[in-house]
């Protein structure tokens, strides 16, 4: 490739297309200079990586973002967006209790994308997952009319059981890590066409999931755990039917903080709504027995109880959506 | 979901769309009596699957395929284009000399898309996954404007050390296992408007790599070895620069199949130019050194020589283009 190729006359670098570098010049720009982590044994290049499962186990999973459904360009920056593929992914695996070893990334965009979009999300994707101890192992790029996004995130269960959504028993303590209603703030307030405050609409731009708490929480001898991506009640939901029990929160034991309590007053809006219906800050919960001195940074806000399968706000249904479905079914 | 709710009066259930029957429903359908390999240690249902990785490593890649570019649904029926996703990944898996243990699929579609092609495109992951011995244990599905289905294959290297595409030394013989030019020859057929003959449109709609001969090519000593995605003479391109050798095919040692040279005798084509450009057979090509006993089904077809990092036919430049490539650089 000549550089008159990347630099049209009058133009720059930044208005070079997807389709006028090619598909492998793309994956050396967006590979080169990386520092993998130890656990990739055999990085980018070949047909597949080789990474490090110490315990003879590898956690997995993928996860799919979409252009204008899960992200818009004009509201987040492509890095924002490489951020947030790759934390909702990372924060599935903390939600095992396991640490993330490494993602692979799928692409679909159109031949037109900016070549320097691309390595904004490359370098998000790089930034989301060395912050979790993970390296971005390989991946594929097709064209596509619009941006997808499917990253797939892996994970070592450092010798421990994975801990599931399934292990939750009556008399357990419900507890959360991280942050809850930040994305869902920060989403209100772009949707009335403001910018800040900067803490909530970068919260939606790209999470902060408490990956380490993951593992902690695990080796503390959590029963069940689960990321929320779509919702506190929609995601405890899914808890309460794979174990069978009723969980109830306590909304007094939610403490609002300042910001949310702030904008919520200014949008008209109730900020434990927020904190109980929204998705995408991959805080994780968890359940733990009654006796369980719970890790630092965990705050208990609810308990389990016998009973069909529900989810229980202060001891009655909560009222109103409780989350994101993609596909809305009946 | 009520029976009247995916049976529409007077409809049959072939009509009803994804957001009719919700995410969670989809997933239920496509995930529920499917029986997993031994590997799966914790499949489908939880924020991440568990999957065995006995030597302490695990192989692992992704790949995308775009409706309208990978595959076209009035060409293929949905469980060809599953089965293709599949074999793409798990090809190369078995490039690296690895057996493949698992799937993770991203689908991206649009909400319109009638279940059952959804459920067809998951047998036919499924059905791919297990001829390989691997299961599908995870995905996620997101509403798009065009089906993009990106798919993540894992395997076991079974204590070996991967095959890489770096290992091809002066004097080793080249040789090839599995079809190649039938989907280039499909796709020509397919082209002209015309359905047979059925083994090449088929080869064209779903390849059939040959899994195990990547880990017999390893057990026996192979030095390279790369899955033949885009073309002969293209991918082999990548194992000249990797391996930095010229790498010699001789036309003669390619025995034309009868198909092949039936079709092409139709269509005024030249077969060899098939075999050697056409792409998603998903062929393994390796090098041996050579006093290696080629494993069966493997055929030697050239050699390595010194030199400026090329691939050779009969020891010159192929004229034409040597492949497909996606986004065409200069």
């Amino acid at each position: 490739m000549s550089p008159s190729a990347i630099t049209p006359p009058g133009g720059s670098e930044a208005s070079v297309s997807l389709s006028e570098v090619g598909e492998f010049a793309l994956i050396a720009r967006v590979t080169t200079d990386r520092r993998q982590p130890a656990s990739t044994l055999l990085g980018p290049g070949d047909d597949a990586a080789v990474v490090a499962a110490p315990d003879g186990r590898v956690v997995a999973c993928t996860d799919v973002l979409v252009q204008g459904v899960h992200f818009r360009l004009d509201w987040s920056t492509p890095e924002q967006v490489g951020r947030k593929a790759a934390a909702a992914n990372l924060a599935d695996v903390a939600a095992m209790g396991a640490v993330p070893t490494a993602l692979l990334v799928g692409l679909a965009c159109p031949p037109s994308t900016p070549v320097d979009q691309l390595e904004a999300l490359a370098d998000g994707l790089w930034a989301e997952a060395s912050s979790a101890g993970a390296g971005v192992v390989g991946g594929d790029v097709a064209s596509a009319s619009t941006i997808v996004v499917s990253v797939t995130a892996l994970g070592s269960l450092q010798g421990r059981e994975p801990v599931t959504r399934s292990g939750a028993r009556p008399g357990d303590v419900i507890a959360f890590a991280g942050r809850l209603g930040f994305s869902a703030a920060g989403l209100a307030v772009l949707g009335r066409g403001f910018r800040s405050p900067a803490a909530l609409v970068n919260a939606h731009r790209s999470p902060e999931p408490p990956y380490a708490a993951g593992p902690q929480a695990a080796a503390a001898g959590a029963t069940s755990m689960i990321d929320v991506s779509d919702g506190l009640l929609a995601d405890l939901a899914h808890v309460a039917r794979a174990s069978d029990v009723v969980l109830d929160l306590r909304s007094a034991a939610f403490t609002v903080p300042d910001k949310l309590s702030e904008i919520a007053g200014a949008l008209g809006a109730d900020p434990l709504e927020w904190i109980l219906t929204g998705g995408e800050d991959h805080a994780l919960v968890a359940t733990f027995g009654a006796d369980t001195v719970l890790p630092e940074g965990w705050t208990a806000v609810g308990h389990v109880t016998d009973g069909a399968p529900q989810v229980l706000v202060d001891g009655v249904p909560h009222e109103g959506p409780a989350g994101w479905e993609h596909f809305h079914g009946p």
